[in-house]
């Protein structure tokens, strides 16, 4: 039975949804997460939408039984292709993916209407954001600029993100969103946040909004009208409760883990993607 | 009767509680606002105790008359001072002021145990923060560093927040908290987010904590346990809600208000100070 106590459900193909977890706690530091990555099948961008689905299915079914009182779908890839999947097998229990809110988001800050959208190839050429935008109404006369920036994510993931080869890339990749004068950048994939000072000094007028932030403020507001938030407690405990599941453990796990989430990591439990159902 | 469609209201000793009103607006996109800026008696840093306590009652009756659903106190002076006046007049009314929230969110990020607390001569003197971090079980061995940091204040109303003048007074103000190894800054004054990049790049290992951030997300999370927040609009109004309140209109007031809001302020309403009760 679900209560207020169950866990908050997070899943990702890898590790970038550890900066979702991080916003997650950020704005609800009192509950229990179990955070799940697909270390030993990542990275899903490139793969066929049916494969994506089919590990969102075995996902969610994990997370369903652990009783979670809400699922994050902490990867733009499953958000983009198979969020349908996630909530037809979650039933009642609430889906929360990267789209939705992110979109509104830009939506509301933009005042010149231009919007950047920045992601991997997979999130560009799915065009989710783009159309999350548009069917909003008042979306539909937004200048969109998308971009895909494929050095980003292997940038943040080799620690280089205050190098000078990070500020050399987002000149690169953004020099289009500043000749269309975007004054609203979407970060449109869960690694980028780590770029938001580089990204910002390139491209200093515009607001980035952050996937992670605006998808856990969702979460934030549906379980409080619920009533499934935890009490907030009195004292502090500074470690948050986290259970980690990963598929591998990659030699550079627990290094690149806390430089996403901002402090150190547990061992996870590894569980074999071939027990998954 | 109070319901879901009554107004938030918020009040400041001048303008710089519109940097609390752009977070609240941020996190809750599609309520009805009205803001009250004492810019007639501003400041009320070095005022007393008593005239603060005056002042803030009148406020809150104002904003009682009104039927609002919450009062934000978005001044750090008042919240230090006065904030027990403003909830004994408000009863039932929920009222958030600066200091708890942002004590907690301070104590839950530091990793190191060591938090700068910057803000006027006023508030570092009245020592709020501090207590208010001590008084939180876990806050008791912080080692705190506070740091008055005058300049600050004429230096955002005057537009310099990029000058090299805001470089220079950053680096005489911060090098305590640098020289003491902080990694955790309480921007203990409303005008100081304006100021975020230039403090992030004199002290670029700490997290700066915006007192309006995290006073705006507990302000979501009461007013949506009690079922207090209007329906999100399918659609975007681009344009806030907000209802202005102003006791008087200076000569570079919407210069001002712009900077500190993000977007341009409809003309006030100007009130009588010799009107409130």
């Amino acid at each position: 039975m679900i209560d207020v106590n169950s866990s908050i459900g997070v899943f990702d193909s890898g590790i970038g949804g550890l900066t979702v977890l991080r916003q997650l706690i950020r704005f609800m530091p009192d509950e229990h997460y179990i955070y799940l990555g697909d270390t030993a099948r990542v990275p899903y961008g490139n793969k066929s939408q049916s494969i994506v689905r089919t590990y969102a299915e075995q996902f969610t079914r994990f997370l369903i039984a652990k009783n979670v009182k809400l699922i994050v779908v902490a990867c733009n890839t499953v958000s983009s292709v198979a969020l349908d999947t996630v909530r037809n097998i979650a039933g009642d229990i609430e889906v929360i993916g990267m789209i939705e809110h992110t979109s509104y988001a830009a939506l509301r800050t933009t005042l010149n209407n231009k919007i950047g959208i920045i992601g991997t190839r997979a999130t560009i050429n799915s065009n989710a954001y783009m159309e999350g935008i548009k069917s909003i109404p008042g979306g539909e006369n937004m200048k969109i600029i998308s971009q895909a920036c494929p050095l980003f994510v292997p940038i943040v993931e080799e620690g280089l993100i205050n190098h000078q080869i990070a500020y050399l890339a987002a000149q690169e990749y953004l020099s289009n969103l500043i000749s269309e004068n975007v004054d609203t950048i979407v970060l449109g994939c869960t690694h980028y946040p780590l770029l938001s000072r580089v990204i910002s000094e390139i491209v200093p007028g515009a607001t980035l909004i952050d996937c992670g932030e605006h998808s856990s403020v969702a979460a934030l507001r549906i379980l409080a009208e619920k009533n499934l938030l935890r009490k907030q407690s009195a004292s502090i405990n500074q470690k948050p409760e986290i259970e980690f599941y990963v598929t591998d453990i990659p030699s550079i796990f627990y290094e690149q883990a806390q430089r996403f989430l901002g402090f150190p990591i547990d061992t996870p439990k590894t569980i074999d993607f071939k027990d998954l159902v």
